[in-house]
């Protein structure tokens, strides 16, 4: 009988799966990808099948589907019914905090649970929703193995001297520390440099992860010795509505001085800020390229000057650049925002081949000291694949 | 008759001040330099003149000098007994903030201290008591010219994309925006290279001003185009009390999750954090270069990987690096923190010259790409340079 992985994904009023096929040997393939999204206001389920071909597109008033429960009952409702013969061996989540202590993903026990429970605080808009879809699986399939992934692990090889901020030294010690996020992604290139660019996998790679949240990440040897994001997912790069690294001065300022609130704060660097504040138009990366508003390119320009800040940085930590590698949706898909990136990068010894860049490479430099690629990452493959690892499937 | 300018530096519980003597041709003489400091609770005045020597050592209760008014009285008093027969011929003030406005100093006219009242919310610790000193001149000779010189002028040459955080565009426009700080002493090494370093004075120079507040300039030809500050002095660099730049999600997370006041965080960031709160022993950097303590250790560890990552940032913006210039108290004197941050700057083709290094200079590599400078920096004497040119003295 097919045995089957279900990649879990669960945001706030969202819920993102991928579905897929275990065989014997040999990589798995994604049979249904899809995602309930509104959940609370207008809830939708999309799915299209391994092909890319539409399964399904239903919507439902918010009363029906109201949570991450009732959304999951959805799709397995139709995922049983497209896939009878087919049994659904484990589910693997993307929880987005592994805290300090985990530096691998994990098989959810109750004990890992309320230890996950704890790092709450840390990631306050985005944990609870991982860990109310792990719970609404074991409500449902109490005997289902279900692994956690954290986009926090990959991170923990950096030195200690990398995860700390300049506060007092206890803030370290319960936990405000540079976490690093995006790992299953950075995770999934590592694993993947060493067949396409072999004569960089073992060096000092820099990976812009650059998609509506965007960060890069120094590695050497394939692991992770510094990243711009550190302890929120607000921190480093500019990004579609998050501001990136911020003088902490601005947060004091906007509290004493324009009389904010912490919620509408959080509110401004969440959801209001980044390349949509700045252009004032929109976050996504196809419209400002495609538009001549003045502040859209202000933003594009802000956003390319912020890498190659962060690219320095990296390059710092590294003692020097082998290779810059381009992922996410940004990143596999803009040749624009590449070449601006790469001329930016010019002093680091990359020298852009334009027509390879425009054709998507995935080498898309010729000559030059280092060297530049673009490689597609596939993050839910990297949780489905470490969910069949952790359950010996 | 031999005419004097004052220079003031007005803290929230000091008033620092130097005399200098103008000449009609030449360098102008410090003839005196001291401070009062404990304005509020232990008020006590030192005084040296221009060789060092002690002129004054006095001490009062809190209540006979309890303010900069008082303050600047004494030290008149003093220096009109000691200075008989020359005549004060304008003062010079360090002030923080020169907002948007102002990319130069300026002679104070009541138009000009209105508009530099507008910028107190952007540096609500420090211009109240720079403002407040240049009114306690006013009150006692009102037609005394006095001249405000700002901490952010020097970068106002920065291009526009380098001055924007990642906010909403109202934002930049009601001035939340990258500054700068440490602007006269940069603008007092940019002055100096022609002479001590002409071979680098019109390149690509990173100038680190490391002392208890630090900071980082990337300077073309004399001209910031970088800083590692940004809106507040909390940015960039670790500190001796102070963090440098921290993911704001920090703030939201000691406001939301612990439960600390505006106030209380902005003690903890402005007073608590820094060298002192990762050593948990002092901000005194002598103090722990001495000490075999782990954190300690960890503290000077911790400086030197962000003065590292900054390095790599502004040699970026610059394009490349043709060289590294140490400065203020820290960048001055400590040979061992030049010697780590140069060995961590070798990837920039930087050699250091250990020997050179130990004796100060000026000149401390050899060979390499690029070169590393220790030049001591003199923000008094910038102050009464700008006063004298702007009362044509």
């Amino acid at each position: 009988m097919e045995r089957l992985i279900l990649v879990l994904n669960a945001g706030s009023s969202s819920l993102k799966f991928s579905l897929f096929t275990v065989r014997t040997a040999g990589e798995m393939d994604a049979v249904a990808v899809g995602q309930i999204e509104g959940l609370g206001t207008a809830p939708r389920l999309k799915v299209k099948d391994g092909a890319g071909e539409r399964i399904a597109d239903e919507q439902w008033d918010k009363g029906e589907v109201s949570g991450h429960a009732q959304a999951l009952q959805r799709i397995a409702g139709l995922l049983r019914s497209r896939f009878q013969g087919s049994v659904l061996a484990g589910v693997g989540h993307r929880v987005v905090h592994g805290g300090p202590d985990y530096a691998a993903p994990l098989l959810v026990t109750p004990e890992a649970m309320r230890r996950l429970e704890d790092f709450i605080p840390l990631a306050p808009l985005h944990q609870p929703h991982n860990l109310a879809a792990i719970r609404a699986v074991q409500e449902v399939q109490p005997d289902l193995p279900q692994v956690a992934c954290f986009d926090t692990a990959f991170h923990q090889t950096q030195e200690r001297v990398a995860q700390f901020y300049g506060l007092p030294y206890e803030y370290f010690e319960r936990g405000v520390r540079r976490y690093g996020f995006h790992g299953l992604s950075y995770e999934y290139i590592a694993g993947a440099l060493p067949a396409v660019a072999p004569a960089i996998a073992g060096g000092r790679v820099v990976v812009a992860h650059l998609g509506s949240g965007a960060s890069m990440c120094a590695m050497r040897a394939g692991r992770s010795v510094g990243s711009s994001m550190g302890f929120t997912a607000l921190d480093g790069l500019l990004m579609g509505t998050r501001p990136g690294n911020m003088d902490p001065g601005i947060v004091l300022y906007l509290l004493q001085q324009e009389g904010m609130s912490a919620k509408q704060i959080e509110d401004l660097l969440y959801k209001r800020s980044g390349l949509l504040g700045l252009s004032g138009i929109g976050n996504d990366m196809r419209v400002l390229l495609a538009s001549e508003d003045a502040r859209a390119r202000l933003a594009i320009e802000h956003f390319v000057y912020r890498i190659g800040r962060e690219l320095g940085a990296l390059a710092a930590v590294l003692g020097g650049l082998d290779a810059l590698v381009f992922t996410a949706g940004i990143g596999e898909n803009s040749a624009r925002i590449r070449e601006l990136v790469c001329e930016q990068a010019a002093w680091l010894g990359i020298e852009i081949d334009r027509a390879a860049n425009e054709t998507g490479g995935p080498c898309i430099s010729r000559g030059g000291k280092a060297s530049a690629w673009v490689l597609p990452t596939n993050e839910e493959l990297m949780i489905a694949r470490h969910t069949r690892h952790l359950l010996a499937l």
